[in-house]
Order: structure tokens, then C-alpha cells, then sequence
């Protein structure tokens, strides 16, 4: 066959722009490639395999003929969009929020459910970013003891809010070591009444404030996590934080398991999980950063510690990219596994 | 009384310098002055109450006709000298971890364990600045419903690393943006046998490792605070993390407390408390960040939220003043109560 008739919708944005570099690296099948993205992004060209694309406004009829649809343009446009796709019958991997929690959307992490494909009916969701690199590091943990409990603290990039939010990163940074003021317009969301300096400062607010002072990044931890992992018993409280680094997310986990889990044993585990990159030793300063993962498609575990403050506790730090694996490169996966 | 014969040892570094600031600041009674510094910054000139006074070399003989020192110049310079001090005559409070496990040796947050002063035998010592931090947020929920067990992830500024640390922050953010290289020497620490960017980046180390995966910064936050609260009980993990913010820290906190405590009585609790301010309002998007708060006397809280996964459970997000709380004031609170 000659490949899919693609479409890329948001192509222009931090996750769309990644999308175009993965399709293109891993040589996925591609017959037809259309760049639509908001009336706004219209009329630009982005790059795909040495050829400039011109970048449509993304309609309903431009999903005719269309078979594979990928979606991070916000949830707004999912919602309105993704339906008549699938009516034009595009098989859709949404790569916002707008699905993930429907119970006809199977929400997939390949490393972890690859068999909720299965059932899709048109649309399947691609998880919270944060939640995407949680999950690929504790899924062989809970497979081999049962995760009882996660608190999670992250460490989340700039990246998560868009290409403004990089580049805000970087102005910030100047003016300040310049001496410069400036005026923050991105973070903690780009349409929030008030907006904060992220430049060598932390945001401790990421999406919009929900039940019981948990932000919506909050939430969807607890909630995406018992989807994907099929068990609503696994327990997750999460404090969500923006931290100036430009492209990896990094997380503290603190886990309770059923069944001990030695640091030998969990070691193995992960260095034997797909998806998954043990760099864990302290002899060596071993550990994941965020500097040094930009652009890796592994999620990177370190700082393997017991926790002797319960019977079957575990420490952890993971990195991974938060625009491949946390996005655009999950949502590839999926559409591989579609193919197989 | 003319006040005090004071001496500060480590006058030139970042806490050194601190410390004379607040001395000024707070009119802290001083008939005599001595700064005092390793070999290496003897000569120098610091100022104080808008004179330039002549750092010495500080020796045995330095500290006599001395009632007071400050030490923050290490912790080798502690060991060796605080006993010289206090055979002199001189009431030491140390900012090192010299003496902090010493079961002889008092280790003092004054809004917490102020009546441990009572049995020094010369020596007080200042926490370590997480620990302090986090003692100061704590204590008045301890008091209230009994600290069962307390996971923290720390977001720690580069000041904890001393002047060079914040330095290197800067000069190597601006290498990134100029896009030159840089060879990074100061962070995780300055004699490791290898360093990292800190840079738009993370270091998951502070100190060095000791037993169990765990740093030397880890088990401090466990034994200190135990110390502190008088309460072998309670059970802590730490993991704490180097973030490119300059000098506050910030400490993401999971507690379980004997008795139920409610967001609102934990707010009460925490807004009546000594040395806390509380600063949260999810609807105005009012949280503590490192940023704003450089400067300032007191550890913010915010984000109080129930933690539903256990049946009592608080998650909180801490932001204190490494240099100010975290040391060098914390120190000066503790020699103006031994006056007192």
C-alpha cells in the first residue's frame, strides 16, 4: 500500500511541529500529508521531508479523503473537529484533553495498553504528557508488585505550554540578566487573568484550578493513571509545578507497592522495560537531567531509593521529553500499532 | 550593656554576608566586630553599618575577647575552630553540619524548640536551610495533629551552594542563550569529581551520596527534623532536587498527621503560627514563588489541600529564603533569643 492520507492539525505548535519531525524519521507510511492548523496559522508553510507544506485552516471538509488524523490544536478544536473527521472517516489520535476521560476513547501509553486499540471507534486519546512518562516508568513496577499509592511531585518544561512559552523562557531569562523589565504573558496559561514569571522561578500552578485546590494537571495524573492502568484502586495525589527548563519533564515519585520491591529488583525491572532507560548510579553521578534528554524518546529512571518509612515504599526520578514521548512521539506509537 | 563582641567567620560568602546585612537591619547590639574568613580571603574589606572593615584570617586567637560567633565558613573550619572559640569563652552558633547530630549540641529553629537553648554547652547549631523551612511550616500542624510521616520533593535555589553557585547560574544561563559553550565547576558540589549545568536544568543531587541511594541533604531533613521536633517518630523522605531559581527555596510536602486535619484548620493554623505566612487563594492564583519572596523573613504556604488517598492527609507547597530563614537570620533569631 502507499500509505496513509495523513492529517496534522495544530502542525505549527510545539507538538505539531514535532509530529512532522517523527513522522518523517521514522519513515512512517505517508501518501497524502495535509498541515491544517487555526485560520490564524493559515497561509504559513512548515517543512516536511526537504518540501515547504502549506498550512490550510482546518475545516470539516478538509477531512475528506483524510484516514489518519493527528489532533494537538487545544481541546476547543478537538471538540468541534474530531467528530467530523471521523464522520469523513479519519481514525483520529487526539492529543488533547477533549476524550480522554470518555469511556468510548480508549486513552493508550503503547508500553502500557496497547491492546485498549482494539476497541476504538474512530478516536483514541493521547494522555497528559506527565502522566504519559509516569506511566511507561511504573507500569513494570506495578505489573510486578501493584502500585498501591503514588505521590507525585513534578518538575514540568516550559514546553507543556506551547512554542510561546519556550520563547518566554528564553526572553524572560535575558531580561533579567540584563537588568530589562518585562511583562509576563504566557504561564501558567496563556488565557489566565494574571501571568507570572517563569524565568529562574517556579510556577506552582499548572492548568486551571479545580475541585478540592487540585489544578486540572492534578487531576488528570489521578484520573488518566487509573484509566490507562485499568485500576481505579491505584491511589494518586499530585502537585504539579512549571520549572524553567525548556523541553523535559522530571518527576518525584514516591510509591507504595503490594508486594515489596527490593532496589535490586526494581532496578531490573526497569532496565528490562520497553520504553524505559535505567540511569541510576550514584557511585558515578548517574541520574537523569532534563538538559541532557532533550529530543531522547526513553523515559529515564534514577535515584532508585527504598523508603524505609513504610513496609513497601520506593523513590524515584524520571526525565523524559515532554514533546516525544510526553506527545507527539506516544501519538505516533499509537498510530504504528494501528498499522501492525 | 555596649553589646555584643561578635565574630562572623565566613564574612565573604553568601551567608557570611547575609548575616552582616541582618545584624545591621536588625540593630543587633555589637560593641566589636571581627570578620573573619579562610587564608584565602584574608585582606579583603566587607562592609557594615557603612563601614569597610578588614576580613582576617580566621585562627585560634581570633576569638579571644570574643562572646559570640557566627560560623558559615565550612564544615571542616567548624571542627576546627568552634572548640577553639568556645574555649575562649565565646557562645558559637554554627551554620554547619559540624555539630547538628552532636547529642550535646542544641539544634535550634527558635519559632520551634527555642527552649533547647537552655542546655548548650557553647555550641548551637543552625539547621540545614530545607530543614528549617520545612520545620517552620510544620510545626504548627505537629502541635495540632501529630506529624505521622512527611514525603517531600525539594526545589532547592543555587544559593544553598554558596556565591560561586549563584554565579554560575548566571553566567551560564547567558552562555545558552548566547549559544556558547561553558565548562559547568561548581554544581552538584564544588570537590565533585565531575559537575553539571544548572542552567534551564536539574540536578536531583545536593551533597553527596551516603547509605541507601539517599544524599547527605536527604538524610539531613530526616534526622534534623526529628531532632528539632523531639520525635524519633516521625517518619520522613526526602528527595531534593537543584533548581536554576537563585534564592529561594521551594519544597513540595506529603503529610500524614495522627488526626484529621481539615484545609481550613490548616490554614488557621498556619496563618496564627510565628514566622509563616500563608499565601494561598486558588481563585486569585495566589501561591508562593521563589521568586517574588528573595528577601523576605518568612516561610510562605500555600496550596493546603486534603490528600483523599490516605485518611489523613495534607499536601502543601513551602517557600522560604535559603539565606535569610534557612541560615543566616534563623542564626541571628537564635542569638538574639540567648540575649533575651
Amino acid at each position: 500500500m502507499g500509505g496513509h492520507r495523513v492529517a496534522v492539525v495544530g502542525a505549527t505548535g510545539a507538538v505539531g511541529q514535532e509530529l512532522l519531525r517523527i513522522l518523517e524519521e521514522r519513515k512512517f507510511p505517508i501518501a497524502e500529508l495535509k498541515v491544517l492548523a487555526s485560520g490564524r496559522s493559515a497561509g504559513k508553510e512548515v517543512e516536511f521531508q526537504g518540501e515547504r507544506v502549506k498550512v490550510e485552516e482546518a475545516q470539516p471538509e478538509s477531512f475528506r479523503g483524510v484516514d489518519l488524523a493527528f489532533f494537538s490544536a487545544g481541546g476547543s478544536v478537538s471538540q468541534e473537529l474530531v467528530p467530523e473527521a471521523v464522520k469523513r472517516g479519519a481514525v483520529c489520535i487526539d492529543n488533547t484533553s477533549a476524550f480522554r476521560m470518555d469511556p468510548q476513547t480508549p486513552l493508550v501509553v503503547p508500553e502500557v495498553n496497547p491492546e485498549d486499540l482494539r476497541w476504538h471507534q474512530g478516536v483514541i486519546a493521547n494522555p497528559n504528557c506527565s502522566t504519559i512518562i509516569m506511566c511507561v516508568a511504573l507500569w513494570p513496577l506495578h505489573r510486578a508488585a501493584g502500585l498501591r499509592r503514588i505521590v507525585v511531585s513534578t518538575y514540568q518544561a516550559v514546553s507543556g505550554a506551547g512554542a510561546r512559552a519556550i520563547e518566554a523562557l528564553r526572553t524572560q531569562s535575558r531580561a533579567i540578566l540584563d537588568g530589562r523589565e518585562f511583562t509576563p504573558e504566557v504561564l501558567p496559561y496563556a488565557k489566565a487573568p494574571r501571568h507570572y514569571q517563569i524565568a529562574f522561578n517556579l510556577i506552582p500552578q499548572i492548568d486551571v484550578f479545580a475541585e478540592a485546590g487540585y489544578t486540572k494537571e492534578e487531576w488528570k495524573m489521578v484520573h488518566e493513571t487509573q484509566k490507562i492502568m485499568h485500576d481505579p484502586e491505584i491511589r494518586v495525589t499530585a502537585t504539579t509545578v512549571r520549572v524553567p527548563v525548556f523541553r523535559c519533564h522530571s518527576e518525584s515519585l514516591n510509591l507504595e507497592t503490594e508486594r515489596k520491591l527490593t532496589v535490586a529488583e526494581a532496578q531490573r525491572l526497569l532496565s528490562e522495560a520497553p520504553g524505559v532507560a535505567l540511569m541510576d548510579d550514584p557511585a558515578q553521578m548517574l541520574y537523569p537531567m532534563p538538559a541532557d534528554l532533550s529530543g531522547r524518546d526513553e523515559v529515564f529512571v534514577g535515584r532508585v531509593r527504598e523508603d524505609p518509612t513504610i513496609p513497601c515504599g520506593l523513590n524515584l526520578w524520571v526525565v523524559g521529553d515532554q514533546i516525544r514521548k510526553g506527545a507527539a512521539l506516544n501519538a505516533i506509537q499509537i498510530a504504528e500499532l494501528l498499522d501492525a
